[in-house]
């Protein structure tokens, strides 16, 4: 049995999913010859800190009846350069200005050569080339399957399952929000502002929607696959990016008589990165509903290779996780 | 620069497609630092064998002039006893009632102490779990990723990529010549008889179609899902099998008119194995046209999972073969 010590850094939706799926999967992570031992856990308010392990079930209920899983004033900093681990599980917010607190934990974990595995896109969209070196100078093992289309593999889809097929572009849709909006807006001919006021209300859009809909989420996810999947050295002000702001039901109505859906596409190659609203035939690879994200990989050996799933949820994110928690650790 | 010294045993049109896929990636392979050495290759009449490196093109071109590549008379198994090499690439035909050729290399290889890549389904049908008890006493790799679905990835996304994902169960479609007939005969309203002579002229149906039409193919598929994924111990006799051949063009558009299509669906869990038509709901993600596969991977943490494309393929298949020999060789 290997003894992998982690904290989780960030304990909003994903790092509790990361928590709970960790408490569901312990005999599973037996059966594969690895204890995960939690040593801490840090939200923005504190941390709570156990060298023999926290107990994960009593974060999770602190964190909802409290708000907060801190026992300790501790920032996660802190805990990465004071606390023995060697897995630092990043589920901050994305921040896609400066980074964030997640950037700086990243580089902290590395300085002190623990690995790092992360949900969190805006360290990797600002500083990708300075976080793999970071990593590479301190041997640190670095995933971030998370980070693009949630639980649907794409990163490590292309790296690994497809090894030695040159990738010529991915194209999908990388958005759950933008999807549910223009599915719904064509099935009910409703305009942008009702459909986007419904998806609010169940919790599928930001109260500050801009994010999604404006396509930069989208783009950041597009940077992310241009430098893990193609080798560029790009940020998100290399891509060309348009949302869905403008989209009307008119506009879809028309397209779908036409044989047509109107979908919010990013697409990247080693030419050209950029998301826009685009047509896509109606039962094509592309044309999935609801939340759904779905990514075409266009190969030179296998011809296009498409992946469909959920790309968002707690668990969903944390599943994503968890396997690259697996592809580090077992039968090291 | 590491060099993996391998034979390809088998050189039809997988076997063909190995070699060339080899030569188009030959300065690939030297950039991730291997240098794959082809020492043998071995067909039905004879053996190219050179501990130096045979010529690769001309094994292509002495197959397709002379109909063999054999300028020796020696049989694959003497090949693997007696020429040093480390890595046997398995491309002989599929033979699910004794194995074939196929059965008696992969045995002979690990024996040896080689690892196996193969796209032959036959010797996985038929003895699955003392083939892997002869990889694990030799301490051999053995991967077979192109035996299902082609270039399509199912095996190894299952197994690496969704690692510590709990697969529910995997369903979908996984023979291109059987969705081919089906689809058309949908499109032209066409008898299965009339379709089955398109398929044949186009190369799409073998001269006796039974292996495919009768649905033993994605028998055999599903079979080596089973043992590969959901650590069961099955053979062919254990899948429940109804083919396509009954199928009427009066069926299609009746399911059709209320909003499904007709598939030939394998589905796989720990509790059932059957392969048989059923109804998709048109736009499903199961719903896809011609001979493209398709599987949908239900998981514990993420949901379905569904992923397509090209099932078959002499350059399609190579390209899991050489996915395979990546994920042995790189970074080891």
């Amino acid at each position: 049995m290997k003894t992998v010590r982690c904290s989780i850094l960030g304990f909003g939706a994903v790092g509790q999913g990361v928590a709970e799926v960790l408490l569901m999967k312990k005999e599973y992570m037996k059966s594969i010859g690895l204890e995960i031992l939690v040593v801490a856990v840090v939200d923005s308010k504190g941390a709570a800190v156990n060298p023999d392990g926290v107990d994960l079930a009593d974060c999770l209920s602190r964190k909802r009846t409290k708000g907060t899983v801190g026992v300790e004033k501790l920032t996660a900093v802190e805990v990465i350069k004071s606390v023995d681990h060697e897995l630092v599980i990043e589920t901050t917010p994305t921040n896609i200005v400066t980074g964030g607190a997640g950037l700086q934990n990243m580089l902290a974990a590395f300085e002190t050569g623990k690995d790092v595995i992360t949900s969190n896109k805006g360290p990797l969209t600002l500083k990708y080339k300075e976080l793999m070196e970071a990593a590479k100078n301190s041997g640190s093992k670095f995933r971030f399957e998370a980070t693009v289309g949630g639980s649907m593999p794409v990163i490590n889809l292309a790296n690994e399952v497809l090894a030695g097929n040159r990738i010529k572009s991915i194209k999908g849709i990388l958005n759950g929000t933008c999807n549910y909006i223009l599915t719904r807006m064509l099935e009910e001919r409703a305009s942008y502002k009702d459909i986007l006021a419904e998806a609010k209300e169940l919790g599928i859009a930001e109260s500050d929607p801009a994010y999604d809909v404006d396509g930069i989420d989208t783009a950041c996810k597009l940077v992310i696959l241009a430098n893990a999947i193609f080798g560029l050295n790009v940020t998100y002000r290399d891509v060309e990016v348009t949302g869905i702001t403008k989209i009307t039901p008119d506009a879809l109505e028309m397209a779908y008589e036409r044989g047509h859906v109107i979908k919010l596409i990013g697409e990247v190659s080693r030419e050209r990165i950029h998301v826009a609203p685009r047509l896509v035939p109606i039962n094509h690879p592309l044309d999935v509903r609801g939340t759904l994200n779905v990514a075409s990989i266009d190969t030179e050996l296998a011809g296009e290779i498409t992946v469909t799933g959920k790309g968002a949820g707690p668990i969903e994110t944390a599943s994503a996780i968890l396997s690259d928690l697996v592809a580090i650790y077992a039968n090291q």
